[in-house]
């Protein structure tokens, strides 16, 4: 091993350990863990797995909501180079089953409350088979006395920093998922430059609110577990618990947006809870009189593009000045970003082609999918399936996906998932799915339907038909029905289908290539 | 090559070029350069460099001051997996010359001005030959001309993070400076890390005023490099150059310390430059008022520990707080700090012990010194040569040097060296260099010198001897003649001579271990 060896997670880890073992390195309801703590649960994790057989390039795969665990698991695998993936615990039993079959974990971790159900469900439809471990279950099946049972051993430190660790699924234009696979060097870049922009540091607390299996959550946590400051995580995005993980661990910031506001406005009426600790303004008159300004870099300016596959912003917007063209900033000092047309030449300034990016926080491509890998990576340059355009003054505009997507709340909708549950319903003869504007979530779902001749199924029955199939943020709100769908060649025509029904607000506008 | 490829330094440069082309990259006197301009300088110097048959691996040394063209070089030899050395300039010939015959360089470039004679005078007593080329002249044999006669050619983009790019001499424990080989990684790392710290942006314009051969002048010029930012040179740090250079290119920052800044107010008396663009607090009452305060967090709270070996800092006073009981902070995210007995175990918390580093801005060794780099790097972490501790609230104090070292202003003096060109004069028997405080330089240094039988040399005579040998910093400013040493065994007890002679003010306290 060489003293130029770059940074992995439990590096980190040991850093903390040895530099500031008594303070608060996580925090979770009851449980608080210091950083000799947390190092000490993370060798006894990693043990434990490594007795299940588990190392190199193996998956370790969490079907349950928000813990402290995933993050001692995530790190466990780091020690053995293994790959972690949290799933969509909002997914129904097919799509969790999809994901256990593509992902084929060596053990898998499972949740009683509130998921239980549906994960037994997706369990007992999948092909793969693995060792299976409840979370939350208490006694000699569950995860404490796994962990404790464990023989001690010695772990060869074998991670590389381009090793693989953290595996997320996105991008299902075509509507199946993929997990992107983020690797040691872009976590750890990414959690340094943006730690100083966002003010974190070791004294920072903060609330890991929104679901782990998205990537955003994972930026400030990232940056706080580097800085040393401590990651406080709460089961779901519920407002009574993100009142009381604030006031009881003295959150400084969180991942606290959109509706998760105003559930926290409703749950604290009449004040009951201390929220000064925290930081950020979110537009709701109650919410930020009661919490700081968050006065960072990040907090003045925050947003510009990014996607899971690389680690989330490729561009901020506070790298900008406010009077500059672009919608979405300048470039990350960590990555090079282009602008091409369909054969890979750079487009002139100012004309929309596809984003290219390159550098530090790529992803090391999607697990299992050796030729969608092979098209996106084509030239040594990360292709996005994003459109976007570099402004005269340099600044950055991102368009819109070059694939159709929708956005509910903070999640990605891919329209084709969508239409492939309806066209599993024997009375859909045709389907296509566009998003209509939302004042609280952005967009909402409709489906516009054309029946198979003589069937007489409902609005009612096919939203039915969906809510079992697929995540509840994805089924229509609204299905119409017409005689066909509007054409244009042997394309659908959705341009056409968005002026007829309403449809708009699509992520980066609406005059979206199609 | 993949999507995932690191970052090395003329990928940032591209990137610039791509998306900042038309603004200030460099300025230097009359020469002010666009980020394209400069990208299409840096080509062409690459062409001309692999003309001379310059490639991966190879060395090119500058033995000239501060110029915009060691920025242009340094790059020119990232694109072609090459190490730049700028030399200590204010060296004498056979200094110099020690430094040809280490490095064998396959290029290197001189300067007339100022330099000219020191440097022909170590070129003619170095045993290496090299192509030669003149920066500041005219005409067919100077730089410029050398540059655009170069033939255009493609250049293999093979360039990796980890191959060393920098070369700096430091570390003259035993009498003999040895080249420090900082890779494109720990360049990236630390300049990305410190740039937010530092309030870099793409609106800084940096003043690197100091020497270019400390990596102290690097840290926030690479900062500003990776920022978009631009960087203003000066040949040396000339009071009347300083603020020319500040008022007008506007500098926002710079590396003014110690005696630059009294240098500047001598400058400017009557307040003829306009030096408002300039941020930081030096301690001067005059200079203050000229310039604004440094609210950066490393404007509040700079300092640390580091060295040239770890491409400056490795802990950051910013990552405490003022009531710590550590004097240099906290161990930086880049990096693990360790501190550990001769045996190589981790010493109680509060005890002092040799520091180890390992992780992103670590060096890869020093240049063609296998034995030394096999004992600094044993079990894969950085032996410092340096002495700290980590305090009983998980900060960190730095001790001293585990060598003898002075310091005078930003320069580090080993009195070996001294005590080296001492030994060459034939009257002199024994000798032993100490450093006495100085109110300005923080230390000045005194030989104590016994005379061989008979011999009449004078302190003058002596001082005029080193004069000759090393660089006018290094020279004895006074010397004492003695009957003999006080030795501690066979050890010379410099501890007894500090007492006898008033010796202190030596870096990390008097109480350092001899």
């Amino acid at each position: 091993m060489s003293p130029t060896r770059r940074l992995v997670l439990h590096d980190v880890l040991a850093q903390h350990a040895r530099a500031r073992g008594a303070e608060l390195a996580v925090g979770d309801g009851d449980v608080l863990l210091t950083w000799s703590e947390l190092a000490e649960r993370v060798d006894r994790c990693a043990g434990a797995l490594r007795a299940e057989g588990v190392g190199r390039g193996d998956r370790v795969l969490w079907l349950g909501q928000n813990s402290f665990r995933v993050l001692e698991l995530l790190l466990g695998c780091s020690r053995l180079g293994a790959l972690f993936c949290a799933a969509n615990w909002r997914q129904r039993a097919g799509e969790l089953a999809f994901v256990v079959d593509d992902l084929t974990p060596a053990v898998l971790f499972t949740q009683a409350e509130e998921v239980g159900d549906e994960v037994a469900a997706g369990l007992s439809v999948a092909d793969h088979r693995a060792r299976t471990i409840r979370h939350d279950a208490d006694g000699a099946e569950g995860y404490e006395a796994w962990c404790a049972s464990a023989p001690a051993r010695e772990i060869d430190d074998l991670t590389e920093p381009g090793d693989a660790l953290l595996c997320t699924y996105t991008a299902a234009f075509d509507g199946r998922p993929n997990a992107a696979m983020l690797p040691h060097r872009a976590i750890v870049a990414q959690g340094l430059l943006m730690g100083p922009w966002m003010g974190v540091s070791a004294r920072s607390r903060y609330l890991a609110a929104g679901p782990l299996f998205h990537v955003g959550v994972w930026m400030e946590g990232f940056a706080t577990f580097l800085a040393g400051g401590a990651n406080v995580f709460v089961r779901r995005s519920d407002g009574e618990a993100l009142c009381r993980a604030i006031a009881d661990f003295g959150c400084t910031s969180g991942y606290v947006v959109g509706p998760m506001v105003d559930a926290v406005v409703a749950a604290n009426e009449g004040g009951r809870f201390d929220l000064s600790s925290m930081r950020g303004r979110r537009g709701h008159p109650a919410y930020d009189a009661w919490v700081g300004v968050d006065d960072s870099p990040w907090g003045r300016r925050p947003g510009g593009y990014g996607q899971t596959e690389t680690m989330g912003m490729s561009t901020f917007a506070l790298l900008s000045s406010a009077d500059e063209l672009g919608t979405h900033g300048r470039p990350s000092p960590l990555v090079q970003v282009r602008v091409v047309d369909p054969d890979g030449a750079d487009v002139p300034v100012g004309e929309t082609g596809e984003i290219l990016v390159r550098g530090e926080t790529v992803m090391c491509g999607y697990w299992n999918r050796p030729e969608l890998n092979a098209v996106r990576s084509r030239g040594g340059w990360h292709h996005t399936n994003d459109l976007g355009c570099y402004e005269v003054d340099g600044s950055f505009s991102f368009v819109a996906p070059k694939g159709r997507m929708l956005k509910s709340g903070a999640e990605n909708i891919y329209p084709e998932e969508v239409e492939q549950a309806l066209r599993t319903h024997p009375a859909v003869a045709e389907v296509a799915v566009i998003g209509v504007p939302d004042e609280v979530w952005v967009q909402s779902v409709k489906a516009i339907v054309v029946r198979q001749a003589a069937a007489t199924v409902t609005e009612a029955e096919l939203i039915e038909h969906c809510r079992a199939r697929i995540a509840g943020y994805k089924k229509p709100r609204t299905v119409v029905f017409v005689e066909a769908l509007p054409r244009a060649g042997w394309q659908v025509d959705y341009a056409a289908l968005d002026a007829a029904h309403g449809g708009g607000s699509y992520p980066g506008g609406n005059n979206r290539p199609v």
